[in-house]
């Protein structure tokens, strides 16, 4: 935590206890507390990452909550060994999947361009990548959506998951690239250190 | 704007001010003041967004700042059209890319595993997918940062990945997949009303 106690924050927007909840105090959590997650809780983690931008705000992705006892065995199921205990722990974890039916929302979301949605309907192969990167990216918006609304986020990838699309998705078609157990942290929430980061100066060059 | 400002907002964890100017309020921005931007702005929101979990600590996201009038022309030769007045008129612009070569840092980022860098060599189409992967979740983290440090952002992805590849990252390998203009919004920042959004309803089924 030295580094972020130390780093210079003359030019934020928010303050440190914003900075702090979102970014740089918040952590990988799989140590949770007994406090229950509800419904509404996560609807107003949504309410702030939906207003985050997609591509002509395709919005394509969907979430699973995996919340009662027979559906998170169905999913620790298609879950790699090591995160197993994960999901099981979890007082809720989140499927995120892109749709590559997304498209049928176009003409409400995207009416600067009537005729989208039928130019995009015999195009799957388009669909599907362009739900799967503004998907992605929609993630990142969740992710910080969550802790702002107070919760803790505990995103993991390893997981069979064509196992998990076969599993909830066979009739949606809903593709699935992320698991986020959700809950309060018990403290720190993680019994590591936090990983070191990449600065600016290592990710970034300037022309 | 009606709906932001009648959403009941009892489970933040944050004010409405952060919520406004990190999610409800901001827009994809077009439309900017004279106002320059510093690479010390860009720095400061790179250190909110570099906190952002990423598989393994990969951090995959590079990202190159175009500012100089050279730079500028040289990237708007490979946007859509539509996008090239909107790089000439953005204070500054980033290329946002993917490094397959992540796997340099990984001793350093994930000492939990040591030799996951050697491991990943050989892998080069496993580590630039997950370098896509995850660099798409960092994007949503920068768009993020970007507006908790003070900045407007309007990403744009009609443009010719390639072309900009060939152009700035033939030594490199990055792999380029968003622009993201930044600078400080003239007044709403775009000319358009905000797009409709899907509601947790719309988006998530609960089991």
């Amino acid at each position: 935590m030295t580094e972020t106690l130390t780093h210079p924050t003359t030019s934020l927007a928010v303050g440190d206890d914003v900075a702090d909840l979102l970014f740089r105090a918040a952590r990988t959590t799989s140590q949770w507390t007994d406090a229950p997650v509800s419904d509404e809780q996560l609807a107003a983690a949504w309410d702030l990452a939906k207003f985050g931008p997609t591509a002509m705000n395709t919005l394509p992705l969907r979430v699973l909550v995996v919340r009662s006892t027979e559906a998170k065995a169905r999913l620790v199921a298609h879950m790699g060994d090591g995160n197993k205990p994960k999901v099981e722990a979890a007082p809720v974890s989140l499927v995120l999947a892109a749709d590559p039916a997304f498209h049928q929302h176009l003409d409400t979301l995207f009416p600067a361009y009537p005729g989208m949605k039928d130019q995009l309907e015999p195009a799957a192969d388009v669909r599907e990548q362009m739900a799967r990167n503004n998907a992605l990216i929609q993630a990142g918006y969740v992710i910080v959506g969550l802790r702002a609304a107070g919760l803790a986020a505990g995103p993991m990838n390893g997981m069979d998951f064509d196992g998990v699309d076969g599993e909830f998705f066979a009739s949606s078609g809903w593709k699935s690239f992320l698991v986020i157990n959700v809950g309060h942290a018990d403290g720190e929430g993680s019994p590591y250190p936090r990983g070191p980061r990449l600065s600016f100066d290592q990710v970034a060059e300037v022309l």
